[in-house]
């Protein structure tokens, strides 16, 4: 079998440009409409993605204390649905499309977590998948009574937290569950095992409550590109979604990653890499540059200033609009690789802050690429075969009409050159990535039952 | 307008009854299935019912240390869905029934639970409802790494933990969403509000960050009967799930809850009381009876036995079981009502352990109740004349079956005595429970905005 790509849509509200709730095409209300949802899942199946993916976090985007900040998200579209909820509704109206919902380490507790996702892997046949994430957010910490962790400290607790999540979906052997109606004997108990987990962050009895899943573990994807992050990634992921603007990058983000999955005995197809890309489809390239342009003008640089004096931690106003980037350290507690990428962005090309906030509307720091069918599969392509990508995270400009133009221009172009499948090979989620389905740890290790008397 | 029942259907795996999964009329494999649930919530809507209702845990029942409960607990379907998680996926495949689930104030954190329940308020069109727990078990405190904290203190939480919920509903006013396209103002952030909540058990900022949902507030469910859960509910719940054995007990309770209302500030009918009841239907007298009995000879004492010596906190063995219930106290740390309710009737009705079992098996302490269809209804259109009931809490015996019988042959019975709706008359949960939406605190609250520079 050759090799093939591995296609994720990237759900964001009506689109994933900062503008797209103002373009003609979308249509705003439905930012909080199931169907809408449930369409682009829909539309995703339809074209044989993978899978379908909703980002999060647990605080309105920025620090709503700052008159500065409230003022500027005036300008956006905010206030959407919560993952875990929404890809339940999804996973009713679909079969095959994998569902992943991002869900944080540092505000969550692991038998919650472990537990909603063994239930939407169940309720899905197979389709969930966890997109691990820290929080590196200040306005988060505040819903949470705390001060947010260290960068290191957050990365620390979210290592343990996955070492509980999977001890626990390990608890039920794959054959605990008996349903031996005439004996009496529904499980096996001596299948099922407290995992009596005592760590630094966490102390969990176990076992879950709810049975073993069709996949065993829901599917692990990351998206933090930090040292921490590419280490923890290396570790545990299966799936990593990163944000690379040049082919060079990609390809050294991609050779790094790969090189640290040894360390923890995995093997390079372990983790698939799926760096993110915002197609601006048309049919001719006038006509792609022309919906580029038409989002372009509809930006409100106040609120991009706002996100990006947040971002790079300098206050920019409206007066350094036209000129360059000041000079910013890349270090922080917050989100280091998104800082370090929109730096280094800037530099690289020469921007002012003007250009440079044209450049985040459209993929918050992803690439953008706008053009035919034809010349976006060649990109594609290029990254694919040239060690850059397993896969790619397809997040349109605009919803739906953004993702079903990738559907039915860009997926035939890419089953056309033998890049992409036409029709879904597996049952479950892994499966379709190509992943092996985990076994529980505890298989064999029957526990020694005291002798009961009665 | 005259006053009507309210009916709702508590779904459990397979049915309430403790040996439902070894009856031939059940499919104990459909307990992880999600198609088995969206079946009895279609046949809950196609009753007209007000609601279904998933109750849950955060830990195996009982404590999976002890060797006697492991083995015990082999006889006992186990490792059902989340709620959550599944009622989006009923929500998906209904239009008009509500979808009420359990989630404990004592091991989450409000920020989270505010925005999962605005989540499938939106996701279902304005049907969702919070059944709120405490958590009374020991073995759930040992999945989140805390000793069980005492009863008075899971109140005291739950009662700040009402409060910030209700306040991140209300952070958003109704009309903070402009969507004015041309004017580049998605939202009026002045209409968004922080909450600024620091109690003694929360600290959190919000706003929330998914928008105010069509019901404004989730509906407030609730199911404990202490002192202290009375008190709860007199000021937070606008519908009480209840276990109630006889006509004065039922009354008391009514009677007690109503009276605490006026305290709150809260009227007569701002509170539905719902008591729990298993109804064993038959077209005869003698086939209900039969049904009662074909389930009883299915029980294993050794399952029911190690859930009785949790519950009293005394250790009962077989030998145990044709003599009376041992002397024991009703204070404990754990579920207040639950244990009165099982003493009170061991006594009142001089049961045998071995009695006593069989009637908890029914209804784990609700009222179990065999008959036709007209006896049943004889019964509910007593309770609800006789000031004991505004509606009730469906428990069948075995399901998908029970919930069908109930909803094919008492359902319509109700109906010609003109007890019940022939159709929904309102769109969201509180209106077909004839409850009001509430008005965000906040509203007219317009913050005053700092002049911003930029
Ligand atoms: C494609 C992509 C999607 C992401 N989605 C989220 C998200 O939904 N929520 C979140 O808190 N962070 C998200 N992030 C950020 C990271 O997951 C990570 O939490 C953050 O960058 C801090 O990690 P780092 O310092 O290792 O980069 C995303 C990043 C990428 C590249
Ligand atoms: C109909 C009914 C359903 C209940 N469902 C749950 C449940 O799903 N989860 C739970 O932890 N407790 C449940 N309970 C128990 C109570 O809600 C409460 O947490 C417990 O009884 C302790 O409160 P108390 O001491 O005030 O009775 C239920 C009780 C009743 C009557």
């Amino acid at each position: 079998m050759t090799r093939k790509l591995h296609l994720n849509a990237f759900l964001m509200g009506v689109g994933h440009h900062e503008a797209a709730w103002r373009h003609p095409r979308t249509e705003p209300a439905r930012l909080t409409d199931v169907r809408h949802y449930q369409e682009l899942a829909r539309i995703a199946e339809r074209g044989k993605l993978d899978s379908v993916f909703l980002a999060d976090g647990v605080a309105l985007h920025g620090d709503f204390q700052s008159g500065r900040v409230r003022h500027a998200l005036r300008h956006n579209a905010l206030g959407g649905l919560e993952p875990l909820t929404l890809l339940s509704a999804l996973a009713a109206v679909t079969d095959h499309i994998g569902l992943i919902a991002t869900v944080s380490t540092t505000y969550n507790e692991p038998f919650h977590v472990a537990r909603k996702f063994a239930s939407l892997d169940h309720i899905s046949g197979g389709r969930a998948g966890w997109n691990i994430v820290t929080s590196a957010g200040e306005a988060e910490a505040r819903n949470f009574g705390v001060v947010r962790p260290s960068h290191a400290d957050r990365y620390a607790r979210a290592t343990e937290f996955l070492d509980v999540v999977r001890k626990l979906w390990d608890s039920w052997e794959d054959d605990a569950i008996l349903r031996d109606r005439t004996g009496g004997l529904y499980a096996d108990t001596g299948k099922i095992h407290a995992i009596e987990h005592a760590g630094e962050y966490f102390a969990v009895s176990g076992p879950l409550n709810t049975s073993r899943s069709p996949q065993g573990h829901p599917l692990l994807v990351q998206a933090g590109s930090s040292e921490d992050g590419k280490e923890f990634a290396a570790r545990y992921a299966e799936a990593v979604f990163t944000a690379q603007q040049t082919l060079e990058e990609g390809q050294e983000f991609y050779a790094d990653l790969k090189r640290r999955l040894a360390a923890y005995g995995r093997r390079h197809e372990d983790v698939l890499v799926l760096p993110g890309i915002s197609p601006i489809i048309g049919s001719t390239e006038r006509e792609a540059l022309r919906l580029e342009q038409e989002l372009e003008d509809l930006i409100i640089p106040a609120y991009g200033l706002a996100q990006l004096s947040q971002m790079t931690g300098i206050e920019l106003t409206e007066d350094a609009l036209d000129r360059p980037l000041p000079e910013v350290s890349v270090e922080t507690e917050g989100a280091q690789s998104r800082r370090k990428l929109v730096i280094d962005l800037a530099r690289r090309e020469g921007l002012t802050v003007r250009q440079l906030l044209g450049r985040l509307a459209g993929g918050r720091g992803h690439r953008v690429l706008a053009g035919t069918p034809e010349q976006i599969a060649d990109q594609l392509q290029e990254w694919f075969f040239a060690g850059a990508a397993d896969g790619f995270n397809i997040m349109p400009p605009i919803l739906p009409g953004g993702l079903s133009d990738f559907v039915d221009h860009v997926v035939p172009e890419l089953q056309v050159r033998g890049l992409f499948r036409y029709d879904y090979e597996g049952r479950t989620l892994r499966e379709n990535y190509g992943l092996p389905r985990p076994a529980s740890r505890y298989a064999g290790a029957r526990r020694e039952e005291v002798a009961v008397a009665r």
